[in-house]
């Protein structure tokens, strides 16, 4: 199993359930600072220029949440609640990171999707802290326990985490939220992002 | 069962799948334009202060994409493909809605949400053609029949329809692309559709 993923992307979601589950895959790493996700090579395997990408038997899949819930269905079970609305709500914060909590982050290095003048950017990237400050007060609203539905890790989880990879850099004073806090420190033990610390896939 | 919802939202996804399952349903409507939804008593019912909101069992469910999920399975059977990678391009749709169209749509009239300059408001409206159009672009070359995967429509057809009905307001040559015409044609003609044009939440 091949993902094509780079360091500092919402990739981080998949390649930490990948190293957690014990699954055998290769990363193919994106050079994201080279703009290598812009060139016609790349586009030929995703016409969207973005990271993650899982290559199945297939062809290529794209979208983070997608790409965790076909993992959860063929590769890594375990990470889906049994109970339809269990299994709602950890779609409901996975919707939520994807639409609000992402997209309030890339206001800040990827303004010009949504905007051409350069004083619209640097608009944009002073909101980033407020907005994204907003999104950890909601958050630590929904944490139940050590993870944020209780004792297991669900999908959500991984896609938080990478999230939270963000917060420092984004502005955000994370030690206001201490069970976002306490979260990030229970998902850094785990065994999925040390390895992918270790192998250069979270720097 | 409730549903919070309103005409011009994302909403729509719910109500037209709501119609076409024939399932027992109450629409409650919000006043977005009178700013129901800013107000503390809404907050109290979903703090991100937008809609759709179904009201479960066990209390308020959010996110069009999850709620359109949890219906699936708990009562509006067959939207949802059997196989899983089939299921994974259906979910890889639903992301890129939530997390790129929605999003581009929302520039125009929702450009507070990232940005406080007018002048910020104004370059990001401007732009809302131009990504609306690159979205639609993208999805055409998904189409693979009447609906995105075929003969039968799936829970992403619903998400999508819902976003088509903002296209010409969004300044979309739609003519232009003929599988999506042909596909809002389609979905037009469903019963769902024609129920929530009928009840006044599609306008």
């Amino acid at each position: 199993m091949k993902l094509y993923c780079a360091p500092r992307t919402i990739s981080i979601a998949v390649t930490t359930l990948l190293y957690e589950s014990g699954i055998h895959w290769e990363p193919i790493r994106v050079d994201i600072a080279g703009g290598e996700q812009t060139r016609p090579d790349y586009h030929a395997i995703n016409p969207k220029g973005r990271v993650p990408v899982l290559m199945t038997p297939e062809g290529a899949l794209t979208e983070t949440g997608a790409i965790l819930e076909y993992l959860a269905e063929t590769a890594a079970p375990g990470y889906v609640p049994a109970d339809p609305l269990a299994r709602a709500r950890m779609r409901e914060v996975m919707f939520y990171l994807a639409s609000t909590m992402h997209v309030n982050h890339a206001h800040k290095m990827r303004g010009r999707r949504w905007a051409n003048e350069e004083a619209s950017l640097a608009d944009m990237t002073a909101k980033v802290p407020q907005t994204m400050t907003a999104s950890c007060a909601y958050i630590e609203s929904l944490i139940v326990g050590r993870y944020l539905f209780g004792a297991d890790p669900t999908l959500a989880d991984f896609y938080l985490y990478a999230i939270c990879t963000w917060l420092e850099g984004d502005g955000v004073n994370v030690s206001q939220f201490p069970k976002l806090s306490a979260f990030i420190e229970a998902m850094e033990a785990t065994s999925g992002v040390r390895q992918a610390r270790a192998a250069g896939l979270i720097i």
